[in-house]
């Protein structure tokens, strides 16, 4: 296996033995980039130089015993929504032609300090606000899409040019290309992972999290990402949890919950059958199935759009009035339709999250997780807007890529997508795992005990 | 002293002595209530036989040795927005002609469940969205504005027709009219007291509190109202607290802010000078004053309107719709104006509160109690629409009587009206104390020690 094969974990161990040097793992990396970031379009910056220079601080400092863990020496690409000193954050925006971060987002100071190493900033939709990339290919078919809006963050860990990367997550953003790319992706709980330096879609509604190769590896970012700071309003001051999963795949005792209703309504029978694969894979590793009724579901979709859309017009005010013609159509539509929302619908999406957590409150007192699928369909071609389904109802594309991830958002809770196979023509399928504010334990856990079960996975076949 | 000219203290104290009986105090205010209302209409409805017989049980019950506490046989007014069980709650307005309560609100509950004798539902500014009360007239004056929205029950404690009572306060519709009548009148901390059953304004400002004689009547009726309730969603869990004042004056230590800016701005010259000697008396009980500024003021009033405006419409969307013809004009425009308000204004308007909260709290870690007068003007003759201010300003009345009422309705800090004099024409002014949040005892503390202080104050002279 060639270093930018590895695992977060496999290459970790290999450092910390001093089997692998970060320099070594970084000219993989790196190479790597050059071979099949061509066709697939995941960084929008390839910070080669300072990737080297940091690989070899982390060589020497390793060399000299001063091990920082498990990042130490890793190279991970950055969504280009998050602020690193010196580089530019474009926001795959012409809005932010000339903009240089001053200083590290708090995410990027806490990897930089644990000894994580910058390949590169990677492509989003224009300012998060979509869930497609169209910079980016599809890491198992480049004529598909990767998904959105953290779709370079996904294909670069799919393909191999990053160990890990950072995603955010405003209506599935990290989830939605995790799974079209058979990568794993976790949204933690709302206020986990500080926000500060990261720019913002819709601020009651943002999440940054880990993309990672495995359940563990998700783990490993997570600890190193969360933790109050006082710069974000919303970060929590819960305190330190270690989330690396113990070893051992039992889950007895556990309960998941099983949507009745609205998590397999217009889904793919592939994506249904794989799903439901992986949850029957779940009770034979010990937990107990409990079917469970989706609470509000009529509320969904005018709730994410209510917070979101005014939100995000209001953090554009100043630019949609000076700039409006450097944005793309789809967003400039999106913000200018936010200056025309009544303040009446607002507020009733507010009063509606405020309903719709007290109920998935309710409905986790019950199970400790629920298990459902992540997106609804595999990995449409570039260019496709509308998904048929079986009953002959059209769907947008953004619509059903959005549909499931939704409630994660509106709620707050935390929700872990994990791959669990392919459909017929090989592209990836995603199950995603909600659990109560705070469980990140619990999901990381039963995540990690599926995944072990299984065989190990490759990397993108396409890469 | 006739038994309706009692304090609460004073009532309770001679009940519980066997010295006065609730039949007899219950006979003495409702001849004052026929004596006077006729003049003042602070009552919409009179519950005389309800009140004779809850008196008579509350007789029964305390011969019987069966005494409840401080509010046992105690007359009350309720405003027409707080449901009792069986009554009307016309909330001032044609819309609810047919509405009765099927239930007791929390308040209503616990004050009947207190031993409680009610009086009568008291007039309010329709729907409580207003700062006059159209129906009541003021109790010094006749020819002069009660102050609302809780304007008859605060003229009926004025007049001796309640011996306390209850009203709301959504932009100061307790404290104006409280300060507008010489009584006291008390906002608490935003979530202290539930509102299950109260008819909503605008939820994230709406304050439920007592009208009073005296500051530790306040206390009195207070603990009586504080503490849990789920259904109220803003409820706090807070523990209780022993409320009633310490006695003894000494303020030795304790920090009082007066503010350098806003709350003397456009104030009538005759408030200020009777405000400050109220303050200058704090300091000749011992206490020290610190000059303090007042954060965001330039945001107060569009936040205050930005909250208020779009929520009360969300509550009245159907009515609004099918029966509009049945508000009053000035009520119907609000609630129509509040359909065009964008989710940006309001938005803004959360943002600002989120950081006004943050101000007032650090500026509320260097003093422990802020003062400043209560409205700036004295009570306006009925009909007049604006006050122009020395510098030639001229401001509409409900502007000027909201503006100095409404921070401690955004950020939910308790705020009690104390009496502190009257002008020339011997109109009543008030001095309102801001605290820290849940630091109801300081203030009816401070409140209490400056009342100690002065002489004892007289029922109001028109009624």
């Amino acid at each position: 296996m060639r270093p930018y094969e590895l695992s977060l974990s496999a290459a970790a161990d290999a450092i910390r033995a001093r089997r692998l040097s970060p320099v070594e793992l970084a000219d993989s990396v790196l190479e790597r980039v050059e071979q099949v970031d061509p066709h697939l379009r995941a960084y929008v910056t390839v910070t080669a130089e300072r990737a080297r220079r940091a690989a070899r601080e982390a060589e020497n400092d390793i060399a000299a015993g001063r091990y920082r863990g498990p990042l130490h020496g890793i190279p991970m690409g950055l969504k280009d929504v998050i602020d690193v000193a010196g580089e530019a954050t474009s926001a795959g925006s012409r809005v932010r032609a000339d903009h240089r971060a001053e200083a590290d987002s708090t995410v990027a100071a806490r990897l930089s300090a644990a000894g994580a190493v910058l390949v590169g900033k990677t492509h989003t939709h224009e300012f998060a606000y979509g869930l497609t990339t169209p910079q980016t290919n599809n890491a198992w078919d480049t004529g598909r899409v990767a998904g959105g809006s953290s779709g370079g963050s996904s294909v670069a860990v799919a393909a191999g040019t990053a160990t890990f990367t950072l995603g955010t997550d405003t209506g599935g953003s990290i989830r939605v290309p995790a799974a079209l790319n058979g990568v794993v992706g976790f949204k933690p709980t709302y206020g986990l992972v500080p926000r500060h330096g990261v720019t913002s879609l819709s601020w009651s509604l943002d999440h940054v999290g880990p993309i990672t190769r495995t359940v563990e590896d998700a783990a490993l970012v997570l600890a190193a990402l969360a933790g109050h700071d006082p710069r974000d309003p919303a970060s929590l001051t819960a305190p330190g949890t270690e989330y690396r999963p113990v070893a051992g795949a039992d889950l007895t005792g556990l309960r998941v919950g099983v949507p009745r209703t609205y998590f397999f309504d217009h889904v793919d029978a592939e994506v249904e059958a794989a799903v439901r694969r992986a949850i029957d894979r779940l009770r034979a590793l010990g937990a107990h199935l409990v079917d469970v009724e989706i609470p509000m579901t009529r509320y969904i979709r005018a709730t994410q759009w209510g917070l979101m859309v005014p939100e995000a017009t209001a953090y554009h005010e100043t630019s949609l009035r000076t700039v409006p013609e450097l944005y793309q159509a789809d967003v400039r539509i999106l913000l200018e339709a936010g200056e025309l929302m009544p303040a009446g619908d607002y507020l009733r999406a507010q009063r509606a999250r405020t309903l719709m957590r007290r109920e998935w409150a309710r409905l986790l007192r019950d199970v400790d997780l629920v298990a459902a699928p992540t997106v609804p369909a595999t990995a449409v071609k570039a260019g496709q807007e509308t998904i048929t389904w079986a009953d002959g109802t059209v769907e947008g594309v953004s619509d059903a890529y959005v549909r499931l991830s939704a409630p994660a958002n509106i709620t707050g809770l935390p929700s872990l997508s994990v791959p669990v196979g392919h459909d017929a023509a090989g592209l990836p399928i995603g199950m995603q795992l909600l659990g109560r504010p705070l469980g990140e334990k619990v999901l990381l856990r039963v995540g990690h005990a599926y995944e072990q079960s299984q065989p190990a996975r490759q990397l993108a076949r396409a890469a």
